[in-house]
């Protein structure tokens, strides 16, 4: 998506081989304008796609979801949350993800009542690095008996692994931006 | 808002005197239809004002500022993030406050560059109760130089006192809806 990488290239800071900086638009002031055309662009590719519902995970995810939704007929959104710690709560599908960056673990939890056997779930998210949140969400999904369509990410990290092992899991992966390396302080798509 | 009065009597859950569940349409899972009835309603209540900003706080607070900045001219939107201990990165405003859910205290911070002197800050946030999420925030504005130019909240719970501090400090509150008092499972609007 040309606008994005543009976005990225302007706004977007290298920090590092590993670290992508884009917190000027996308995941701390949020660019309203730039975020309908990524979640026109989401609509484009996922055209064929019966999808339901979208499912992402707080705090990024959810003005990216909560725009997209406007093109995909107004589906409701929901977005899991992160906890340290088991939550009691029986009426919640939870997950285990480890976060890399704060090298720990969390849980991602969704209320039961928001995920229904056989519906078709859309999961968004801002990046995608070694997978661990989308994955978490893939698995809620199929707790719930749900299916999932995709995984539609803003900026995927080319160079981490989080492609393969969705894939291997037999689902679909977009993302609109691909960074292929980031040296100093340039970034390059693939 | 009338719209937004029968959604909370259709599908919000009074839990005791105090706690009102509407997880599944404002801050679990979104109805993004409403949540673009609730954005025209704030700008139609803020119409006067020239806003250049909108901020709000993770997580609850960022899909309704989100749709809501499509009625504002797209301006940008910032989500405030919270964290548990004071952070060393000397980039942010901070502001501590209390959480009487969970009883303790956090802190609220944005990055610097977000909110410039002179720049007129309207403040969105999903519930208003006791006022301290808002008071923070709008501590952050005015360290950073800007305006507030008013909290909009789409819940409020008017027998807590967080609008009387709000307007002590000498700022407009626009609430959506006003639960008066709940009782027996019943929610009763001022």
């Amino acid at each position: 998506m040309k606008l994005l990488k543009e976005k990225i290239l302007t706004d977007g800071r290298a920090r590092g081989s590993h670290i992508l900086k884009v917190d000027s638009f996308l995941n701390h002031q949020l660019d309203i304008r730039l975020l309908n055309e990524i979640g026109k662009e989401f609509r484009s590719r996922f055209q064929q796609d019966k999808v339901d519902k979208i499912l992402t995970i707080e705090a990024s995810g959810i003005g990216i979801a909560s725009i997209a939704s406007q093109y995909f007929d107004y589906v409701p959104v929901v977005f899991a949350k992160k906890a340290e710690s088991l939550n009691i709560d029986k009426e919640v599908y939870e997950s285990k993800v480890h976060s890399f960056t704060k090298n720990k673990d969390y849980n991602v939890m969704v209320g039961k009542q928001f995920l229904k056997e056989g519906e078709n779930v859309l999961i968004i998210d801002d990046f995608l690095a070694n997978g661990c949140a989308a994955i978490g969400l893939i698995d809620i999904v199929k707790q719930a008996g749900a299916n999932v369509i995709g995984v539609g990410i803003v900026i995927e990290k080319g160079f981490q692994d989080g492609r393969k092992k969705i894939e291997e899991l037999g689902h679909r992966v977009e993302s609109l931006a691909i960074i292929e390396k980031m040296e100093e302080g340039k970034i390059y798509f693939k």
